[in-house]
């Protein structure tokens, strides 16, 4: 399982550079995320605990955490692992949607214990994160909170009314990802400061944004290259989904019969080379570009905000992680 | 469509008795609802909007605008539609669970328009609940609405655990009616209060809780009874679905083969029958006068609550209310 230790790299570079503050907040994230799931009885333990325990990059709390600098404190815990619980909940939502059978080389909840549980562990978790969060007692972390699970669900849906449309524009496909994946980064980012009441930071946010759109370009062209030991699932999942993403769109405007595939019955094999094909076109390259391209503006914008500098340095370093996955 | 009059009988008899303020109030969440469905394009538009209009008894936010008093003014309004999208999510989601085709005599929105939509429009719903309630800024009701959510979801995954089980004692029943329907109702009664900063009132609560339990005990009395074309849903519907509801239990004690029975696998004629025979033991008619104990112990708490002689009179006929569909 090689994308199960608790640490993962993007995550490491940070905590090496930051005080102890850090890694003791997000030490308290997990135990946190640990507690709740546990705390329901075995169904849940079972199922979100194997959510849990599948890791993941805790980016989103390690934002939060970030941008509530080291006086966050409880409040500052609470609300990055509410956002993290809102992320685990869209996962085990979306495998329901996609069928999908493995997320980072584990079974999904939907797959193990059927698409039933999976519908109620979802809104369980989800429920939990407003339950983190409301104790906090914010209005305007509420309000955040909300609003981006309203984003997300929106993304959801947008994803399946353009599913096996090979003709979407880039336009469409980058607004999908604003509300799938870019608003739950700039939501963690506007959080951590709202946990001591400041206000919303508008460069933050953007730096959220773009490096959340930068997230999402890169897993999707990771879905197209692999390498599959790595990702926890195979390539071209997108593909057998009927998700159309960058990679195939920008592939698909030089090698136009690209276009006129037909992705609906897709078996893995023909997903697998319809990959080598977008790969053929160099597009993944072009697309991890504009992944690395958004990630120097998102630092640029930090420059721009009110920040100290350790805080600058770690959010860059953040960003940087981002784009780092199996370059 | 017999069941989707806007006003429904045990709505009726509370709007004629109360002031202006109670139509004015409703008719403001039927429009907030509106809204909110209508705001998000046109995919939840289509979906939730047939949600909404299939109708509902809307006893829910009912019970907040009339715990909260005509002075709720805007907040109970919102509060009101918190709660009722967090219901109209959970039957969204629920019917995604159970793969019922049909609700209040309308296709579900997982019939209509497929299981992946009907989860992420129940998404959608809930996570607007959040917003709208979170426009309030009381952490006491963001705690409310949140701890119910995790309750419900408990319910239905605790469902899913008993499911097919034609042994389940009493007591794990009304246990699992607690989470799954009486703890919303619980929560709606002391919404209201929360929006004027009230503390909890216990002996509303307690109101909430009975008569949400006598409302599911009344529901599980009708999925045997029907009339199918005045439930909008075909008798045996529960048993479809491997839900054994004390209709069923208290049967068995008196008809022991009733245990004996495999639900797997059931077709709808003999779900009918077994229906039939169920109510040949009386258990019907048993449960039926349990859930009129619990509404006689309801108003008997009203009593003792701090309540105006209004206000306890308009929710004596809610509860009246609740066991007086097809009677």
């Amino acid at each position: 399982m090689p994308r199960s230790s608790t640490v993962p790299p993007p995550v490491t570079s940070v905590l090496e550079a930051a005080g102890t503050w850090l890694p003791r907040g997000m030490a308290a994230v997990e135990e946190r995320l640990g507690e709740l799931t546990a705390g329901h009885g075995t169904t849940l333990a079972d199922d979100a605990g194997a959510t849990l325990a599948a890791g993941g990059k805790r980016l989103r709390p390690l934002l939060v955490l970030l941008s509530a600098g080291p006086a966050g404190g409880d409040a500052a815990i609470r609300a990055a692992t509410a956002v993290e619980l809102v992320h685990m909940a869209t996962l085990v939502h979306d495998d329901v949607i996609d069928g999908a059978p493995l997320r980072r080389g584990r079974p999904t909840v939907a797959a193990r214990s059927g698409r039933e549980r999976a519908v109620a562990t979802g809104d369980l978790l989800f429920s939990r994160a407003f339950a983190e969060l409301g104790s906090n007692g914010g209005e305007r972390q509420v309000e955040l909170l909300s609003s981006t699970a309203v984003a997300l669900a929106l993304g959801e849906l947008a994803q399946r009314r353009d599913a096996y449309d090979t003709s979407i524009s880039r336009e469409r496909y980058l607004e999908r990802c604003g509300l799938k994946t870019a608003r739950l980064f700039e939501c963690a980012c506007l959080l951590g400061r709202a946990v001591d009441g400041a206000a919303d930071e508008p460069e933050l946010a953007g730096f959220g944004r773009e490096i959340g759109l930068a997230f999402q370009l890169l897993d999707d062209v990771l879905d197209v290259t692999g390498p599959a030991e790595r990702t926890g699932k195979a390539r071209g999942t997108d593909l057998l989904d009927g998700t159309v993403t960058l990679p195939l769109i920008v592939a698909r405007d030089r090698d136009p019969e690209l276009e006129q595939l037909d992705l609906r019955g897709l078996d893995e094999r023909t997903a697998e080379s319809i990959c080598d094909r977008i790969a053929a076109t160099g597009a993944p390259e072009t697309v991890r570009e504009d992944a690395r391209g958004r990630v120097a503006r998102a630092k640029r914008r930090l420059a721009g905000a009110a920040l100290s500098g350790e805080e600058r340095e770690l959010l860059s370093l953040v960003a940087d992680g981002v784009v780092e996955r199996y370059a």
